[in-house]
């Protein structure tokens, strides 16, 4: 397997397991949002990642083409955060690699991820003031000389994926050996997510309810672990609030394409 | 979409397609084959869709090249049936085409398919003296100068995916004609693989189960469009008895795959 279908088996694997509180999984669409369009998302991403891994490429312009690639559908922007975690790691293989890519970004990366946020409906925390819309972002970008990697900095305190390029996509290994030590397949995915989950805030569900939603959900999510509470009725419950945890499931894509370069066997 | 998304879309949509009787679908797997090993075929055997695609090729070494592509997991032979059909129709574009390449087979085509066959576990009719397994059939295929259409042609009366290569496609266009006319989406897919399951016995059951079997399914289907029998009890009794309906399957993939390109949305 090759790092594209890597990363591609990585976004099929995480959707198609299941229960994922409050996520679209194999057993629960959202609304507006269906299995089908994040199957779709994974597969016409494909030329983005063959890009990333045989010709290499800028991070920037290869997150804008993903993003490009996997917007024709009713279903949203399904992969954002997946691919800025995604496309590094293709490109750089590993972790490690992928850190070089970030110490590589440019003022070029940054413009071309604006575009590619453009694209999308993803919100931004309401105290930034580099808004994607607005042109003058672009040159406040140019003028201040700032890079891929100081725009994902700017905005890691409320995002935990742009966290993931501050240091050292330290909970994307840190879910890639939840796998390991959860053993094989499905089982281990819905493990490890649930893990990461009891752990830390999701941002993703900080920025659309707020922080103190974030740390009930984690700690409910904790509760879930220890055995006071049924993984189903949390499940239901977040589904029926409307809270999905998609930033640590963009993480959790990112871990299952490290863990199976490193061996992980989704097949058991 | 070009011709190779739209085949890869065609066997994630359905497979993600439920309640289909029987087989495995968004909600039900089979105790050796999970609705993963489905979808990692869909992912892995891009390649061989490309290579039809773009270099044209011959369609039996390109069967041969997409079996081997998803063969490694333990989810066993998931579509061997649905490559049978959709290498043709990518390398012909439409089922005009597929008929053409159909015709143009060779002698090659058919000893190339014959070793696809040898790394699959799909049966064949007691019957056949062709045996996968005798290097013996080998040499007699180049003795008797049989091409690939003329090996379908030996198979279609037991073979209902062979049969598509002997009449023009006539399920695939009509499983096409039906997701026109059930309009968009999911339901569609669902209404039209019943529409065919109510009309045709299934050679994959009848050739686990018996043309007994195979027949009684199909009366089931009736009376589950005529509202005499509940669609999810059926599922239900055809999951307990292993009945699985994976030659119309198969034929509902190309169908697919057929309706993409003349614009049905699945997208709704």
């Amino acid at each position: 397997m090759n790092r594209a279908e890597r990363a591609q088996m990585a976004m099929m694997l995480e959707v198609s397991a299941y229960p994922k509180p409050g996520n679209v999984d194999r057993c629960h669409d959202c609304p507006d949002t269906r299995l089908e369009h994040f199957l779709a998302s994974t597969i016409l991403a494909r030329p983005a990642f063959d890009a990333a891994e045989r010709t290499g490429g800028r991070v920037g312009s290869l997150i804008r083409k993903a993003v490009q690639l996997t917007n024709g559908h009713s279903g949203g922007n399904t992969h954002f955060g997946a691919f800025i975690l995604l496309i590094p790691l293709v490109l750089g293989g590993d972790t490690e690699g992928a850190r070089k890519v970030v110490a590589a970004t440019d003022v070029e990366d940054a413009v071309e991820f604006y575009a590619a946020f453009g694209l999308t409906s993803v919100r931004m925390g309401e105290s930034e003031d580099l808004d994607v819309n607005d042109p003058a972002s672009v040159a406040a970008i140019r003028e201040r000389g700032m890079t891929l990697a100081d725009i994902m900095a700017y905005s890691a305190p409320r995002d935990m994926v742009a966290r993931e390029w501050t240091n050292g996509f330290a909970l994307t290994r840190r879910c890639a050996d939840l796998l390991h030590a959860h053993g094989c397949g499905r089982e281990a995915i819905v493990a490890a997510f649930l893990d990461l989950l009891a752990s830390e805030p999701d941002t993703f569900i900080a920025k659309k309810h707020g922080m103190e939603t974030a740390e009930r959900t984690m700690r409910c999510a904790a509760e879930v672990l220890n055995g006071a509470r049924d993984l189903r009725d949390f499940d239901a419950e977040c589904v029926s609030a409307g809270i999905n945890p998609g930033s640590i499931a963009d993480i959790t894509i990112a871990g299952i394409y490290v863990a199976l370069g490193e061996g992980w066997q989704w097949d058991c």
